[in-house]
């Protein structure tokens, strides 16, 4: 069976060396001190490695299923949901006002980053309701707030997102679900949605699906869409649990993976709704939980990786197969264990060096995201809409790599259920998927990103770069590995970028072409960027004496193999962005 | 549901406007007339798509099933076997003097891409039997293949490998099911043998399991290795069924996908076996089998991913999600079909090149077969001794990546597993694994394959593509997207290869440490050179008027895509191997 031990180690030493929280100055962090959130990764460890993880192969194996309507989750799932909900995980980064901690986002995406390791399926139940209960947050009326914010919180209630219908996912415009109103002020909700996760479960009460409706006088495409809430059980004036509502689940999706969250389709038959925020403009408050929850499923992308890699390093050291080419290293036994391979080597220090490099990009850009949020710092702000798309669509697409890569160590074992390495592919499978598949992500990066007010974010970027590489110029460490490689990656980052400028006002095509080779040009950059950073940070502790210098030479070495092995794809990125559109759209459709 | 069209028109192009067959001289390829081999692609095709193809989704679903030690495949499968066998295509090319019918192997790769397309899981039960049939042709007396090949050609008998044990795979020398002689000249075999696909069915009447094991004598390691012949009934004199050998399944095993075939644990308690070849002689005779199982597999990766790419075509032509960028062009719709985005251009592009280039590259290597076995061609069977490792380890990872990037199409929607992509990335993903996972292959490239023969092989690669360049260096076609790039490619091939000579011998993981990356560098040139010559063989037909313009015009634009946009891969793979050992091997195994 999969073995998972939360990285708490790591995630403390990016939180207090590399991002130093408790010295940044931003509302609510002094409460980050070391001892008091080694405390909590504790504990939050402790769940995930003994309740959560040995659960996850059951999910999988069992999935969810219905009957007369009733969606019932895996063996030992509610019991785990109370205990999740009794330690008070649930609302560790939510509002006090109603229940929640208050502690910073940064610290909410470390214990989270532990859970969906620990079993993502699970996880997803309190990833939605998460999502929801943002979005109520910040545009419920205080009487929506005050009657459903505190028992989300909580997770006595769970949320839903409701975009997808059958024919329209990216493409919301053409959506059908419509949304009457009534005298009372209410909505009549009727459609069909489609892929909703968690739709449907025993675990909680109640369920407050947000649902994406037209309401009448809106007008074409997307500009005439709503965001509605749209309790399973309406809630009495006294907050008790009143009628059943219209929204029923139509099925559970048999899919490749995450098997113990219910994907459900779910029908509105004139279902009671409550406009949230203002009319018509839904989509925009619909993207207070998108962002939030692109930047969780890019966490999905290196946690799951970070699970699958835990397994693959046991088992490298484990299983005999073979000599090393330098000289026996196991000679008493009967051959060698896998890891003195050369190319075993590289397989995990691939997965190594870019899981430890999304973990501190994600870190980062929860920084940046409290310090939006909490000191309302606008470069903050500008600089995580440009990173999301780029940590959704990079960490997902190259913690699917990984995950395989990882699931390769075990030759023909990995590819037998009972190792467990094939649920970990499969789930990891759909996080380039869902909240927008990442070539969308790429188009959002490309489209709208690099331009957003008049590029000051992309700038402010290069000028980050620039201005690590000229205040750590004479870094003696830094010269060793990691300054001209940054320094060439952030040039063909540039490169491409002005490759779009001149040539994609011609024809967007030849900027829209190469927009998931920059995504990942972008990725590199950034993963380059925040090994930089830790190699200067674990130099330094270093020589400050650290206790424990072993850990920071193992960083050091680990950045360094980023930037030789990992960086070089720049080039090819920015090659093939540079070929421009021609030979991509020189086909006729029926060509193809 | 799933669709499949044999591709052909292109296997036909390939044949007869590349590799130009019916001229090649070599002993039964006068048969490969063009009418000839279109009628057989024909028929074969219609096979396929009719039979195979609608089980596909079946075997997935229902599975393998074992019920008191009888096996049954899944529903349908039996009666698509007996269509197969009364179609004589399980004999297409074996040796006329069993029943076969003696074509060209170049021919048989052409249908066996159909048949691998279709239904993968399906097709290993005859794919298995094959490569045991050639084993014995190679190797067994007369009176072994007078009793076992005609059943064999037949498929009224199928076969197996049995290899891998429990605790140990690659490393054979560990193995530990052991052959004691008899009296009578067989041996009891004892052991267990695990991964046994195809190990028990209820397609034939008899299974003849090719089974290494130690007999007494043959020293330490795979010396002692021998090769036997172990059926599931014993056959009497009169070539009747006899006694039921003791050799039964233990458990089918639980897989990630190709759930349409029987993947067994075998045991052996003291199953009469028959010596196949010399004695501790087996691992020889075994690999008569593995070569050509190798370039089996190396067509699976490639096979899948052109079922997943022609369902993700069809998706990208029907699916109506967004505008073109550069204006409407389906504006009486509702919105355009997803292939009018660039984004979706590149994915599918990328597909579509790297299928039609592996296509080539694995048809060359079957006439390169052909002419090492009947032209009895010493340089045809050292440079596909050399190519071997790269058609399976390159084009079964980015047969696999394609196959993903075609599930990526789809969204959500290719999540889900009734849309079957799903399938074809859990079936495709194996193809990494078995007949010697993709990190073997690359050390079997770099470690054995470069210097074999005092590296005549890939010097005499070399001079052919250097060969191509000078003598098309005026062709004008090419000079447009195809003679710089392959340059270009080629030269850094050649310093990767120059980098292993300089540092390898100081110390051997500055070779092995790049080996994966040499293997794909090296499956980016040969793609390269398949498609400067198709290239060229398009621009000719074009310069003589050919009938279908078009198809040879598609043909050029989709070589110029890939020589644009996937052979820069090179100067990343380069860049990497160049950065040697040092990064890779610089933790200790207790860093991970």
């Amino acid at each position: 069976m999969p073995v998972y031990n939360a990285p708490a180690k790591d995630m403390h030493y990016l939180l207090h060396d590399v991002l130093k929280v408790s010295e940044a100055g931003i509302p609510g962090y002094e409460e980050l001190e070391p001892d008091f959130t080694s405390a909590v990764l504790e504990e939050a460890g402790k769940l995930a490695r003994d309740v959560l993880a040995p659960l996850n192969a059951v999910g999988d194996r069992e999935g969810c299923r219905m009957e007369n309507g009733v969606v019932y989750t895996p063996t030992g799932f509610k019991a785990a949901f109370e205990q999740m909900k009794e330690g008070g995980w649930t609302g560790l980064d939510c509002d006090p006002e109603y229940g929640g901690q208050g502690m910073p986002y940064v610290l909410g995406t470390a214990v989270g980053e532990m859970f969906v390791s620990a079993n993502m399926a699970f996880n997803m139940y309190q990833g939605l309701t998460h999502g929801a209960y943002s979005a109520i947050h910040a545009h419920g009326t205080q009487a929506q707030k005050t009657t459903y914010l505190p028992k989300m919180v909580s997770c006595d209630w769970t949320g839903t997102m409701n975009l997808t219908e059958p024919h329209c996912g990216t493409d919301l415009g053409l959506m059908r679900t419509k949304a009457e109103p009534q005298a009372d002020g209410s909505y009549k909700i009727t459609g069909q949605k489609i892929f909703i996760s968690a739709g449907e479960h025993d675990l909680a009460e109640n369920i407050i699906h947000l649902v994406l409706a037209k309401a009448p006088g809106g007008g074409e495409g997307t500009k005439g869409i709503s965001l509605f809430i749209v309790p399973k059980f309406l809630v009495n004036a006294d907050g008790a649990l009143g009628a059943r509502n219209g929204a029923t689940v139509g099925k559970i999706e048999e899919k490749m993976g995450i098997h113990g969250n219910a994907t459900c389709v779910m029908n509105y038959d004139g279902a009671t709704g409550y406009l949230l925020g203002e009319l018509h403009k839904g989509m925009r408050a619909m993207f207070t939980m998108m962002n939030e929850a692109r930047i969780g499923v890019g966490l999905q992308g290196y946690a799951q990786a970070e699970a699958a890699y835990q397994n693959a390093v046991a088992y490298a050291k484990d299983r005999l197969q073979g000599r090393a080419v330098t000289g026996a290293e196991n000679p008493s036994g009967p051959s060698d264990p896998l890891i003195v391979h050369p190319d075993i080597r590289r397989n995990l220090m691939d997965q190594k060096s870019f899981i430890e490099g999304a973990r501190a990009l994600t870190f980062w850009g929860a920084h940046l995201i409290d310090k939006a949020h909490r000191s309302n710092d606008a470069a903050a702000e500008g600089m995580i809409s440009l990173l999301t798309p780029v940590i959704k669509g990079f960490q997902t697409d190259k913690g699917f790599d990984a995950t395989i890569q990882a699931q390769q160590v075990f030759g023909g074992h990995g590819y037998i259920e009972d190792s467990g390495m094939s649920q970990f592919a499969r789930d990891a499978r759909i996080a380039m998927i869902y909240e927008g598949a990442n070539g969308v992500q790429a188009l959002d990066l490309v489209g709208r990103k690099l331009a957003q007010d008049g590029g000051k974010h992309v700038m402010a970027f290069f000028e980050m770069v620039k201005g690590f590489l000229k205040d750590n110029a004479a870094h003696e460490g830094l010269a060793d590995g990691f300054l001209e490689p940054l320094k060439k990656a952030s040039k063909d980052l540039q490169a491409a970028a002005m490759y779009f400028m001149q040539n994609g006002m011609k024809n967007p095509n030849n900027a829209l072409a190469g927009s998931t080779d920059f995504l990942h040009m972008f990725g590199h950059v950034c993963l380059g960027l925040m090994w930089a950073r830790m190699a200067k940070a674990s130099h330094d502790a270093l020589a400050a004496g650290a206790q424990d210098a072993e850990f920071h030479r193992t960083k050091i070495a680990t950045g360094r193999y980023y930037m030789a092995r990992q960086l070089p794809a720049t080039g090819m990125h920015l090659a093939r962005i540079e070929s421009g559109a021609e030979t991509v759209m020189a086909l006729d459709a029926g060509a193809f």
